[in-house]
């Protein structure tokens, strides 16, 4: 380990060096961070992009004391590494290891948990104006959110209460141009317009200085020059107008990789009381040369040589294709026979890998950045006339478009095609990003169908019988499959239209029966296929829809099999086990009803193998289950 | 009725009006309104508001293929009026009547209904990216939306995205200053200060018309010089930049209330292709004095006069309090007391009556405008720094903030109370409105306590027990009571704090057991006192609590009772009755499980008497099921 960071145990470490050794320091905490990135896979680009802002951040300001949120939490890892946690770095996203986001009960230093986007703004401000009542007015409240971030409605609503409230706020937007892929909307646009605009860069050096900052202690003499300052540089750069016409006093755009600069204007902001916006362009990726030249693939790009950046291939030609690639292959098919099919996607374009479609069909793909709710209504509205929306949203970001569902999607009846992402356990990224609740929240949603997929060509069934259902103007549809490889070697089959509502038998037996809903049911068949060595013979069924229930098939098995299991990966309360539960209640059959779901608390972050066994999802667990239940 | 009204059946008829009769036919269709809603109560303010707006959209433009989205819709009377449905308005909000709020079933002149807010420009983009798609760049989209509405996360989302598409497109601000209270947060004072700017008074007439409208065709030298006049203005006003710089052509503002005018300007604004922002102001209650002087309670006054304006007092002084009269004195109460106590509503201060803590303690009370989503993460913050918040949202209202209800309170175990109103059905603001699923979508939540009163001394104990529960570090609490009166002829009683997760028994009985959650626990008590002069004698526990389950107590019934009917006013998918079929099927235990709950399925608008009759829940269907269960 290098020499500097060496000697950073904590952030009262970092404060005691000389602000010149800084720029050393940010270069040896980049190149821990690559270290351990390449071989514990982690976020890498964010956390890469804002290493000088952190070190900065924290040098400046009384942190934990000043309160500190990172939005979405993945670029945390530089201040993760240095609020005490750099030991346990190399633990990062592993099962019982740190997390990869934020965490209060972590540290005392993660004022708030993140994890998904555009929060920090609200969170702030609520500690804001908790000091305001306390009546402190000298602690800092610091929301660090990126371009893609802030497009994001909820944050929207938090800049534009903050105003209203008089307190003392900073909010550091993180300029990269970058969500995962490329941020989209005026928003961005407008962004960038200000950084490129000629004025700026003309009187940058001369009106900035000179308004802002040139006097440097906190009176009367220097708000009025900063007040001026602000309303010159609005005026000429004919830009910072926007975050300024909202109540902020904009500072920026400011070299996000220049830490002494950013030290001296972050001492300056901290000595300006008030709402504060300052903003930073940042590179993501920033000096790891494959990574700035590749952006989406380093966002988190597994493991890596550390020093050539060369992404360590650990694919296999023999393994499964990815559940995402099976979808984004099979919208395409669908899409080249009917030029009705539109994609949509929240910021998410590769992650679900919409690209497929949008590489033939860019008109007909919609990444509409980090905005939930807007890509749900949105799609309602491209179904009304006409178009058939398969609208790909991730199970856990679902929750943030769940009104518009309901209300413009379902009470509508608009067929609008919900392919749900990251459904059931996701792993590494932990409790923030487990798809663990949409089929209990989906499900008491009226007319809506919900299915989800055995494997690979099930999905692709579904995609098809989804399509067919929507142009013969059925209802909304909601496919959910979860994060990361399929069972299949060959993912190409000749999609069938299936029967809305019905499963299929996958194995008779007798006395138990075994009702698995997604592809929980390949390990189940795994389960049983080694018991049946034992003379153990429970049937299995497979749901593969969860609504509309499949009730008469359900009706002819209750005289034949005596014990019942529901498998699925989502939560206990609310999905199938439920939904079968109260099918057996209300014709008042007597089976006996088992299941395994997860169970009713919140699942942190670690590998899928450590988490399925935590839940009883592993292939033991699940044995132990059914031997039980055969032997009654 | 008068004279040009008559004539008017459709908007095709009112398209053959000369422009000189407009302001005769907007002063007639005031007074249809006023007259209807007078005797038929609804939503009188918002809807005078917009008189001459709507006649001018109708006039002007090629309804319905053009498409026209009311955001919100409770301002769509003269609309609905206008186009075909005049005679059924006297029907307007009752059972089986028409709709409040636009409905696609309804009329082809309804192009997406809405209810919920902000979720206009969203829909009519998708409806604009349609018809490009289709090669039409003729077809007008037309989003009306209230300077309330667009402060709300997913109109931002969509105003974002919108100028990232080439499509045709006009968003009319519908600026009145008001939400149901006043408007809050930043882009309301910024709307405020464009429209009191003394250089936009100044230059108004001369600069406006000069550059915008002087000349009247849409070629090069029109856009040439709206382009110049647009950034001018945003230049002289130091405001319209806000819609600018995103991307918008900002036109206005302009008096709402000028019809001559306003289809002077659409007309232009029509021929003018892209990306529109029209600025309207308007007064909301216009022209019924007392409704444009006190516009909150005009906002929905139920029956008055329609000469004086005068509410007609239904009051009767013996009525039971409602609900959130109750709330707002308990909240009193205990703020008085614990100074660490405060309030969050998004723009429902009136409705939940937040208003009387407000007086008292206005520093501590906080409307954040309609955003649902940010309320719950500014509750979550604020309750990081040991406050303690009673954030109230209406039920269907927190299907908007429900990724935060999971991500930044309950997976982080922060105390932050839910007192949710409006749950169960609501009546007459129907689909859009009913709080049918909070209960569902709520359960499957890890470490959530939820909770609902029997009546309103058990709110407050309730409200008492989540206070004393956060202050003791515990978890997020949530209260779920319904809309309007309560039972009791005096609410005060001194609040006891109960035993979390533990019921009460309200009647002793044999074999049969009615297990309620929540005020239908009344009705069911009084059909059980009518049935034991039957001989029929059943028990009655009121839960109180839905999470935790009373498990220690419920397995005590078990071998008491044969027969269990669950009771609760939300969906009978996910709800009370899922939770105890779960547990009875968990224990096997093999009682008969009935329930009373509402269907799956949308209910519609009404007044509550046939609702209930229509779900089951009126004593008469109550009556027949508890019958039904004691004869076995």
């Amino acid at each position: 380990m290098s020499n500097l960071l060496s000697q950073i145990q904590s952030v009262e470490d970092l404060r005691k060096l000389p602000v010149s050794e800084l720029p050393k320091l940010c270069g040896e905490l980049r190149q821990f961070i690559i270290e351990q990135t390449a071989q514990h896979p982690g976020h890498l680009g964010s956390s890469l992009g804002v290493v000088e802002l952190t070190v900065a951040i924290h040098y400046v300001f009384d942190t934990p004391n000043d309160k500190l949120i990172w939005d979405v939490g993945h670029q945390a890892y530089c201040h993760k590494i240095l609020t005490g946690r750099k030991e346990q770095f190399r633990t990062n996203r592993s099962y019982q290891g740190i997390s990869g986001f934020p965490r209060r009960e972590e540290s005392e230093y993660d004022a708030f948990g993140t994890g998904h986007s555009s929060t920090s703004v609200s969170a702030v401000l609520g500690m804001a104006v908790a000091a305001k009542m306390k009546g402190d007015m000298k602690c800092n409240h610091i929301a660090v959110i990126g371009d893609g971030a802030i497009g994001g409605g909820m944050a929207f609503e938090a800049m534009n209460q903050a105003p209203y409230r008089d307190v003392n706020m900073l909010v550091i937007l993180n300029d990269n141009k970058m969500s995962i892929d490329k941020s989209t909307g005026a928003m961005s646009r407008y962004l960038l317009s200000i950084t490129t605009s000629p004025a700026y860069n003309r009187f940058k050096s001369r009106l900035w200085n000179f308004f802002t900052f040139r006097t440097n202690h906190p009176n009367k003499v220097t708000n009025f020059f900063s007040k001026m300052g602000n309303s010159i540089k609005g005026w000429l750069f004919g830009g910072s107008n926007w975050f300024q016409s909202l109540g902020y006093r904009y500072f920026g755009p400011a070299d996000g990789h220049d830490v002494i600069h950013l030290v001296k204007t972050l001492r300056d902001l901290k000595r300006l009381p008030g709402l504060k916006l300052f903003h930073v362009l940042t590179v993501k990726g920033k000096g790891l040369e494959a990574a700035e030249q590749n952006q989406t693939q380093y966002h988190a790009p597994g493991k890596f040589d550390p020093d050539t950046g060369k992404i360590i291939c650990t694919e296999d030609k023999s393994q499964p294709a990815k559940y995402q690639d099976v979808f984004g292959n099979t919208i395409l098919e669908i899409a080249r026979k009917d030029e009705k099919i539109v994609g949509i996607t929240p910021a998410m374009l590769t992650g679900c890998s919409l690209t497929i479609m949008d590489a033939v069909y860019p008109d007909r793909v919609f990444d509409v950045g980090i905005a939930e709710q807007h890509a749900v209504t949105f799609a309602a509205g491209l179904a009304t006339e006409g178009y058939i929306p398969f609208c790909n949203i991730y199970s856990s970001f679902l929750q943030r478009g769940y009104d518009q569902v309901i209300h413009d999607v379902a009470l509508q009846k608009l067929p609008v095609i919900f392919c749900i992402d990251r459904a059931g356990l996701v792993g590494e990224d932990g409790a923030t990003h487990q798809g663990s609740f949409d089929l209990a929240f989906l499900r008491c949603i009226p007319d809506l169908i919900i299915a989800s997929p055995y494997n690979e060509h099930e999905l692709r069934n579904l995609m098809v019988t989804a399509y067919h259902n929507a142009k013969n103007h059925g209802l909304p549809f909601v496919i959910r499959y979860p994060r990361g490889r399929g069972v299949l070697t060959d993912w190409h089959n000749d999609p069938q239209v299936l029967p809305i509502g019905k499963g299929r038998m996958l194995r008779e037996g007798e006395r138990v029966l075994l009702l698995t809903l997604g592809p929980l049911g390949n390990i189940v068949q795994k389960v049983l296929d080694k018991l049946s060595t034992e003379g153990i013979h429970p049937a299995h069924y497979d749901m593969r829809f969860l609504k509309p229930l499949d009730e008469k098939t359900l009706e002819e098995f209750t005289s034949k099999y005596s014990v019942w299991i529901t498998v699925e990966d989502g939560t206990e309360k609310g999905g199938l086990f439920s939904e079968v539960a109260e099918f057996l209640e209300n014709h008042s059959f007597s089976n006996q009803l088992l299941h395994i779901a997860l169970p009713d608390r919140f699942i942190s972050h670690g590998d899928i193998p450590h988490l399925y066994k935590e839940v009883g999802f592993d292939e033991e667990s699940i044995t132990r289950k059914v031997r039980q239940a055969w032997q009654g």
